[in-house]
């Protein structure tokens, strides 16, 4: 891997890493990390590269995001993250939107500041016990009766591995709600290239001194690369062998995990 | 009415029913007739006139969905009901699939000589209640594990009107597992073009002498249009005003209900 690695590891400055399926795996009881994933933070952020979380997770707020992973054993912070939420915040805000959460109960305080009465928009999130045939029902006829319906999905994966299997993910729902209402939704989160964008200022580092390392082939590989960065498949969370095959996304590399990525990296800094 | 109903009114010899929307509005209870339909139907049948229900209901056995419409006052048998399962159940057949079924409790007994031991195959009718979190995750995870995902669909209406409201129809989780799993499904059921010539060899007449009327102006207008029957949309069920906008599906005709397509056709024969 060091061989191959060589090209494309070169003149680093920055990392964006996808958290769900690269740092650990999610599901009951908080999920768990994946193998020298928190020392490979670690060894990031010894080696003076910068680093920042891009992320799609909503089902907690930053903070209790942030402290699950601490209490996994992974050195960030709140300020290292770039999540959904706030970027469907401003949104909302800049377009005077009043949205219909349908997402995690703990997603919800993201929301706190936004007017929520009388909706002109639904908001989609990874809403996973909250996706009861009676919720989506509401934010579908709240939708269809719109004058002008607006859906905002944050994020729009295909599905995402937990510790007890693979679970549907906001993409799946976003695509019923698009279907029956006869909209397209506007995404916010990955693969948007606003997002990544976002990330990018956020790490303070340009693109093609940049690299995403993510699990999704589509949403952290193919959005990273769409934006000018190089971007890293690794082989854990909700990889598969067929995404080696994708028809229309090729990472600059495969990794096996977080650890040997950082270990090519740091090799040619 | 009747002067614009002259044109496709003429040289019928059989008529194709929707039923929810059309003979009933569907809900708590079991629903509730349409005014004037029952009559409508009683008048069908004194006439001379072949009738056929052609129907999408999966929610009960056409043996209990009959005995409900005789209840509502229907005078319909089970020989004239054209549905969506009796249909998959002949396809199962034929191709030796196996399937798990997320379909609503009351249709399971239509599948009960089918070997659905280690599926190789989902079927997905309208689940209603049983369309939980979990269902369609166990759903989503047999279809992502099969080397080859097969997914037949009982239909794939967008939204159906019931009394407490619109509901969304199977095709909006048919649309969420098409895309978690990248496969497109097989639609057994309205507007499937096979699944009308079944509906027309029970009535037995030749398409050119029978109209559909519906009020899915997709499902059932468009797909008896292109089996080359005249078909008709009723401002009931699901119907909207937009409808009558539809840029690819336009009605032989717009009747207010059931009981003003009959007059009409009546005073043609």
């Amino acid at each position: 891997m060091a061989e191959r690695g060589r090209g494309w590891a070169r003149a680093v400055r920055g990392l964006l890493l996808d958290v769900s399926g690269v740092l650990y795996d999610s599901g009951a009881g908080g999920g768990v990390p994946i193998a020298g994933s928190a020392e490979a933070v670690r060894r990031i952020k010894a080696s003076g590269l910068k680093l920042q979380l891009c992320t799609n997770e909503t089902q907690a707020t930053r903070e209790n995001f942030v402290r699950k992973l601490q209490a996994m054993g992974f050195d960030v912070s709140v300020a290292q993250v770039t999540a959904p939420a706030p970027a469907a915040c401003r949104l909302l805000r800049e377009r005077g939107l009043r949205p219909h959460l349908l997402v995690h109960d703990d997603l919800v305080p993201e929301f706190a500041e936004i007017n929520k009465t009388n909706p002109n928009c639904v908001v989609l999130g990874d809403a996973a016990e909250n996706f009861t045939y009676a919720n989506l029902n509401e934010a579908f006829r709240l939708l269809i009766g719109m004058e002008k319906p607006v859906l905002i999905s944050l994020g729009k994966g295909r599905y995402y591995k937990e510790t007890d299997g693979l679970k549907l993910d906001v993409g799946a729902y976003m695509k019923a709600l698009e279907y029956a209402c006869d909209v397209q939704a506007e995404v916010v989160g990955k693969p948007a290239k606003t997002f990544f964008e976002s990330a990018l200022a956020e790490l303070g580092v340009p693109p093609e001194q940049a690299i995403m390392i993510g699990d999704d082939i589509v949403n952290d590989v193919g959005g990273a690369q769409q934006c000018g960065m190089r971007a890293l498949q690794v082989r854990t969370g909700q990889y598969r062998p067929s995404d080696e095959n994708h028809p229309q996304v090729k990472p600059d590399a495969y990794v096996n995990n977080l650890a040997e990525a950082v270990d090519i990296i740091l090799q040619e800094l």
